[in-house]
């Protein structure tokens, strides 16, 4: 596999990692359709767990398949499939090399209260399951945020040590934090560099919205920081990820209409966002409107709409 | 021993495990009068933990004997043997060979309030004890819910680097679930999904009811999940079990009278189930009862009855 | 030595240990008056770390000198001298193969008001002191039972690979137990159960009382369990106890006077129970009228008093 | 790399240390412009945790890219760098044998309530990012005090074995400490003694007010401690520092005008600091504004301002 | 090193020691002018962790340099110098060989309110500092009694596998203890008691008071125990240490004038107490003065005054 000068040029800087990481980022830039660009797209599935199986896969029953997703994300063409362990599980062998994994590692579910989650993996689990990376989750802001820290800390130092990748969501909430607060420029941006600190590899962030939380609002209008508009805001976000030094994909956010999803990835890419990772958007419609929305987003990324 | 199509089927399913798991839960699937059928009766009995020797063995005093329970597996032609470490200890010298064993690794007690349970066993002491699968109990919902998961992960990932089966018994109870969701059919798909999440081979959950707990009830009125019957109820729970590829069991709650209990089984195959886990409902009858008993259901699950 | 059948009778009930740890049951059912015969006296000095020095000694100073406790075990001929770490380094040297040794390895301190006990030593400790067996308490229905439940289980496990025996105090308080249900049959009968299951190769609790707590009351009644005499209801616990496949010594409780305690070791004798564990009706008597005291007890078990 | 008279005085100080870590110390001491003097200028960018990306970067945008800071500490001719985990991933490579790096392995952010900060990086992250020491804050005084206590106890432990040297930021907040009483001159002492005493090489605090915390109040005035001007204060802090034999730096603090910098840094010279660690008034400030600072400022420290 | 007669008796109290242990307590015990005797007086330096380093060291400057402690020690001929990780390390090198140290693991500070400390020193440390002992502190009574006793048990283990001695003290405070609880004669030698089972060679203790805590009063009453001088207060809490088979040291408690020191020394010495451990009232007078009072101590424990 021949790397194009940009998948080198994001490779440099991860100047610090273990040729087995840069590796592993290189496959999931150079997969799928949009290899080579240095754009992605990722397709997650980690609702069964987050709200449950109807909730997640009802709406579209062959996805309670979890060959479906494998299958899905392979045919749309898309640059990796990210997963909780017994979702890798039962189709790791099957679609072996197929399309890179990213093991998430820790989970939610929505009959616990806590703001929190369950470590549910580990990475000896994405090395058996020849995995590229780590996906784990932190709630900056949360009472137990210190120690979520600490668990990503902990099990990036392995993955980073075994060749893997580490792809950190960071979404704030709880303890001070308003309900609006979760999604702030200022608690994006904030949240987004937390991840960067923390030796993330690909950062996962929520488009974030005008609002900003009190604390940072003075500096954000003393040095007039553009959040009028989403490509703007992304653009904010993608500077406090270290100026653009490390990949930043968006979330897609709960199920919706369709010239509203590819509006605000058109938005995405304006601001300079590396990519998206969209899931219930996508699994949750029939196979072929799925392939068409996909299809409809890389060509968006690829600068072809 | 030359496994049937069925159980080699069964077995493609657990596409990530080694070897020695595989030959593991062929050992169970072959065991017994159903062996090689796909279906699979398993005696459990951690009563004695739960609820205290008398409440448990005082209906039928030979049970106090350890040996008694081995006994009466072999006997019934049943899959496996499921118990705690003492009871185990105390026969599977004498038992070695005769019939898979679970070695049920934590365990709960009702002179305690919480709603947790201890971890009484390793997966060393399953090794030892020459188990064939470690069974582990979550709570989902309960205050205590991630941290048991994280203990079954990490015994998970211990139990299948060693060849061992993992056994998840799945039943949700405290937090802010009520008296009628820990049963209901929502909240059982959900707590079957995330077992297999979490990585369990074969997966043990109560039959639901048809009380739907608010938070997913429009999915299921708007999806039109059929949930009338226990059987189309056990076909939902199948379906949240990877669409059937995992093994799922059922318990056979508290004691009853014969007929109810055949019914109930009837309803669980009709559904799809892979079979029954049954304790009180047999070591709490004399034993010919239960040997009788135990024909029946062995029967239905073969279709013969 | 040569074992009697008695003593191998009973090291076959502990089917699934290694020879070491067989060999250390066998040391103690060999040694002292009683060796052979398949009952055991054991003298157990915690009482310093339970109740302070003064409580315990004050009444026979003697008995301040680690190294009386020792002697008077030997001069008694008794089973075991269990005692804590540094009773046990005090002494370990000089009475080097003379009787065997518990080392308890928690302890409790009367200053402290939780009701748990702090790990005061470690198996490795056993070892190096010549220990046969290691001592652990559980409080069954304490808040923090079930973390001491997971400390036994862990130390358990390696005192069994390291070919020592396992011996649990089971002592149920705390949580919603209430003052008589601590000694109630029931609850008491549970405690031994719940000791085997976890593992115990000999099992202390105390002489239960006729009082039964509610939940299994209805049980007790239905099923006639006869609770009327301390003999019936050691019968009782034996049954708990994998009905007699465990080894269950019952302590003495506090100081009394002599006939009393010796009518209650005829009970306890005419029950089936193995033997007995008594420490203050012993040390804290001038030590001839101790030797005397424990002379009667075990003629009292040799059935010749 | 010949060492002055000064900087081997300094390390003999060190005299328990190996020589691996006295190495490192030398490192830093003999680097940039203040090289052999003893003296030392530190910049530390951990605010974009502390603070967020907005509130420390926007006011000069350079600054978002992590190499911006490597190459400020190296124009300006700095003793070291000092970062948290991602910013010295993202640029130790580029600017390897430019600079000494402190890699600050526990940090805090402003969306927490919590008195503490996350262990975010390990002593073999330092090791593989070339850097020549750790940085850790303690917060004397708050709920989680000793919890931090013994976390830098164990990296410290673990980073002196690898030759690296310890740098503890020892800042008091929380518990009955009042707001005045975290910098007061007694509390500011007793914060640099306390990490004097857990072993720390270099120790920063922040420049001290002569507020007295009641306790210890009736000591000052009895015995005439001077704390009427700064530098008669930090003359006190390094006598609580092992009476000089440890190296203490002193914080800028928020951002100020120059003349009131440069002030403070005359006083803390003539205290007998071991000199400065300045961050947001370099940073913040346009690159060459930065320079011209930090030239000031190590003029002052040379003696030549 | 010949060892006196004395010394080897107190050795063969140790009998389940290694020689390396034996060796270092040897040490201890043939140090300087008490040497042979088997009394010691040791001096600790671990109030500026507790107090500050004004409170502690203003009263006499010079000692805040870490080298004052240990030559104060080597001077006055005493028998070993305890202090914690920080003051050790900047005088081990230059005093190796000259006097036996100890090094305390862990530490209280004054800005904490939990009755609790931080383990601020390792075993591992003890050693690369050629220290003889390590010393901990633990707090009867207070509601992390029990983890500091975890703590100690796992410190103790490693320590004695490495040859070093174990010094506890026992500090009873907090939890249901009065003020006057906490030197209570019945608490004392509870705490010096607890020591001794949890496995120190040498146990330090205050000067107890005549007060008698409630729960054993009556023993004390009914058993005539004297506790009515300070001698024979001593005299009982030597007996509750193993009836004299540990070595047992008081501290001096606060700064108090000369005759008043010299006389409670006297009653520790009829009282049978193995020595003193002075801190305050030496290093907090000048030099000169501390030298003389401790010649006259030395002398009192010599019989010579």
């Amino acid at each position: 596999m021949k790397l194009t000068q940009r998948v080198k040029k994001i490779l440099s800087w991860y100047e610090s990692d273990c040729p087995g990481t840069k590796a592993n980022l290189a496959r999931i830039l150079m997969q799928g359709r949009l290899g080579g660009s240095g754009k992605l797209v990722i397709l997650p599935v980690d609702q069964g767990f987050e709200h449950g199986p109807a909730r997640s896969f009802a709406p579209n029953p062959p996805a309670y398949d979890p060959h479906y997703h494998f299958q899905l994300a392979v045919d749309a063409g898309l640059s990796a499939y990210a997963s909780v362990l017994g979702m890798l599980e039962a189709g790791a062998d099957t679609f072996a090399g197929q399309i890179p994994l990213i093991l998430k590692v820790n989970s939610a579910n929505s009959l616990q209260g806590a703001k929190d989650q369950a470590v549910t993996a580990s990475v000896q689990d994405a090395l058996r399951l020849g995995c590229s990376a780590i996906g784990f989750t932190i709630y900056p802001g949360s009472d137990d945020a210190y120690a979520m820290m600490e668990e990503i800390r902990e099990m990036a130092e392995e993955a980073k040590a075994c060749g893997l990748a580490v792809v950190v969501w960071s979404y704030p909430r709880g303890g001070k934090l308003s309900k609006d607060g979760e999604t702030a420029i200022d608690v994006t941006a904030y949240a987004a560099h937390m991840a960067a600190l923390l030796g993330a590899h690909i950062i996962k962030v929520k488009p974030p919205t005008a609002f900003i939380e009190h604390e940072a609002k003075k500096v954000y209008e003393k040095q007039k920081i553009d959040v009028g508009t989403l490509a703007a805001r992304i653009l904010h976000v993608m500077q406090a990820s270290f100026n653009g030094r490390r990949i930043v994909v968006f979330s897609g956010g709960a199920a919706k209409e369709t010239a509203g999803i590819l509006d605000e990835i058109r938005a995405l890419r304006d601001g300079g966002a590396n990519g998206s990772i969209i899931g219930r958007n996508t699994f949750q419609r029939p196979r072929e409107e799925a392939l068409k929305l996909l299809d409809e987003v890389i060509k968006i990324y690829q600068g072809k709409a």
